[in-house]
């Protein structure tokens, strides 16, 4: 199934300007260093500059500076990757379903299927559960009772949506994602931990994508809330009572503590974690495992962590911060020696 | 299936004093902020004691020195977290099930199911195993050979229970959790890593509860132990050999790595990370991200971690423990300038 | 299934000098402070050293350095724990399984299915699958479209590969993996995110074991790979494009974003996090929970983070980080007091 495209159909497929020969033929996609003249390429990071003047690729999409270094047909876009995303979307393998339920499917007599859904092989689908026009549930799929699985999403394989949470239309979820398990809700009673029952689900809105084994719990009195737009990585989870703003994207391993509230436009950085109870801005980006612990005020780019070093570096640099109290008392002397200043000058907190 | 009570109804069952309409009707919980009259909710949190003059709700559970505040009909508790989950577990949906094996669930022969289990689509239950007295499978569980799931224990959903392992009574299961998969243990010989048989099973006690997509290992040669009424949230990594001691709690995507012993009562923040072959003593809490490389010697709050900071600071922070080192020589060089010591004093281990 | 076994040919099978009785029958395994006469144990980790002189067990494996503190017979090895684990595997619990196709499993009429292999109940393998000779898979497991399972791989349970995916030779995944789930490719267009279509595969080599609910990404173009030998932990996420080189280790938690190149021999410790496009040299050895965001320049141990300490002291230890500018300030300006040096010197980068 494979297909093959001219430059210029690409082109104007894309709505981008073309530069260099129209007719070549694409028959698909390569990296800068590996694409050969019938496969297109881009370039968007800067790490990959250097490999452009040796390209053998067909084509490059890239930005118009880029344009000058380019040995080979480019196409000019001003978003390259996003450009990128569209000529690639072609030559994506067709998908090989058709609507219909497998006979080893087991599906709730009150249960609503559309008649254009797809339901494969050993799914369950509970009672009074509504799957909507163009869905797509993979093997192995558990949708429980009430749920809603909006038109054209596709539930890949393994993937469990507990008892009455919603998602919209179009969201893609990959295998082993669990949405709707109870929160993490306790209450301590003389020792013991007792059950608080989750009585929120979790609603998601459209063309929301979620990785492999991420966990989205459901609320424990009101609902947990996934916004359009999110696209969120594997093995993320996003504890009970969280919304997450409509176009943020979480990268993996992430964790989100309850009832913490995520802006719009946000990037959370792989390994990020995020207190409880706090309120992220529109437009905050985490880098890689941030701790966050307060809310910050405005929209930024927010880091912690020390990176990596030798390890008998490490060791000293552990050292010599467990060594800042002494330190300082060492410079208070000091300056109290030079400049007459008492040493325990209360007014210092130093 | 909505249930109605009176606020004399519920405080009886919670065995709280009532302040006020004791013939109220409630039909539901809500959230401070959300709950009209005819809900009841709860404060617990000091974040939220603002909200409660301007609640609507029909009754909220609370200490008896936060009644003054309170404008409407109040439950006095003086653990209302626990009461509030008392009463909402009576306004929790009523599990829809009843006895007996779906057709398309896959049983060995001599495997033993008691017969007011439940056993759901597409489970498979291997030679030997035992599923005691209430027991529910969710659809697509998976029970290895002379596995033991003990009585009113419930498997939500795609939960693994792998050869040996035993699970106590009332024990939940969210959807994708596993239990028993073999240990991460490898032996290097000569730079190939050989596989060092996982010998052992997970022994799980009563009353725990096991987040989804949770992984608990199986021991080498003696058992990983769930001691009993421990909570685990989602997405924890539980190595080989592990003991977690009774009543304490483990909040999502920590890891514990193998051999490490955790006592009763302990709190593990979400993220936390316990090295291997340490020992965590009763009654220890680790803040979330906590990084634990030795045993701490005794109970307490215990934590790590830098919190995020704007990037641009970030680096600066970074800067500054990197210069460290300078920063100490420089003192002692003013130290020796202004009282005559040597600056390379080998007394010194600053 | 319990085998007994001499000492002698236990020192036979693992190639081995035995020191003692040669006729001492052992039936299984034990630890160092658990083992009776009929088991075998092993001392390798140094914290043990000291249980080693009131061992019970029947015989200890142990360098010939340990040898005169071993009250028991001993099997003297210079690598004791790859000797432990050839012994330990003959008291392994033999497989019960057999070629065959279960009755639920649901197999395309294109696929090819080796007679050898033995497929579990509820499988699914889509179209083109290739399943090769001696292959297992167990409950629940989903091979996509034009997949290939190598020869003697074994799936346990609830396993997930992706269409196109390839494993080797007797790869072991245990339940949960997801293998070949879209890689986190995203395109910003205006502030919306659009999905790179994700058009690479994952391979994987042989004699590779992946641990419970870890996740490999299949690359944007080209393939992820994960190389001979290598082992992960649970609850791994392995990105797009990744390349794992042979015999490296990963250990829990850990997550390798996009693009990382990882070389031979090297040990990732459980709940470190690597960046993107990194590349990570042979020998390299991450210490727990360290964040990486700069290539190594060489083989060696590194490290990042703080230690957990008492929680008071922590936040003392933060907020010194925190005063490290005003410290840095103080210091100059004694600096200048003392040498006549100013203190705005553009030279001084402090």
């Amino acid at each position: 199934m494979k297909a093959t495209y001219t430059l210029a159909e690409l082109a104007q497929h894309a709505g981008v300007e073309l530069r260099g020969a129209a007719d070549v033929a694409i028959t698909g996609v390569g990296t800068l260093s590996g694409a050969g003249p019938s496969q297109i390429t881009f370039l968007t990071n800067r790490r990959y500059a250097a490999q452009l003047p040796a390209t053998r690729a067909g084509a490059v999409v890239l930005t118009p500076l880029d344009a000058a270094s380019c040995p080979t047909n480019a196409l000019l876009s001003d978003n390259p990757h996003a450009t990128y995303a569209r000529i690639a979307s072609l030559f994506a393998e067709v998908a090989h379903w058709s609507p219909g339920i497998h006979p080893t499917a087991v599906i709730a007599p009150d249960a609503r299927i559309d008649p254009s859904a797809s339901i494969a092989a050993h799914c369950t689908v509970e009672s009074e559960a509504v799957v909507e026009a163009g869905v797509r549930l993979g093997p192995s799929c558990v949708i429980g009772r009430r749920a809603h699985i909006g038109d054209h999403s596709h539930l890949v394989a393994q993937v469990t949506v507990s008892e009455g949470c919603a998602l919209g239309a179009r969201v893609l979820l990959h295998p082993g994602v669990v949405i709707g398990a109870d929160g993490f809700g306790l209450a301590n009673d003389n020792g013991v931990w007792i059950k608080v029952p989750q009585l929120g689900t979790v609603r998601i809105g459209n063309d929301v994508e979620i990785g492999a084994n991420t966990t989205v719990d459901r609320g424990a009195i009101d609902d947990t809330v996934i916004e359009d737009g999110v696209k969120i990585d594997n093995l993320v989870q996003v504890a009970h009572n969280c919304r997450i703003g409509a176009h943020t994207v979480i990268a993996g391993c992430a964790g989100i503590a309850g009832s913490t509230l995520i802006g719009r436009h946000c990037a959370v950085g792989g390994g990020a974690g995020i207190g409880g109870h706090l309120s992220i801005p529109d437009g905050v980006t985490l880098t890689g495992m941030a701790m966050v612990t307060k809310s910050p005020r405005e929209a930024g780019v927010y880091s912690s962590g020390l990176p990596a070093e030798p390890n008998a570096q490490w060791h000293r640099t552990v050292a010599h911060i467990r060594q800042l109290p002494s330190l300082l008392r060492r410079v208070k002397a000091l300056e109290a020696a030079l400049q007459n200043k008492p040493a325990d000058d209360p007014a210092d907190n130093g």
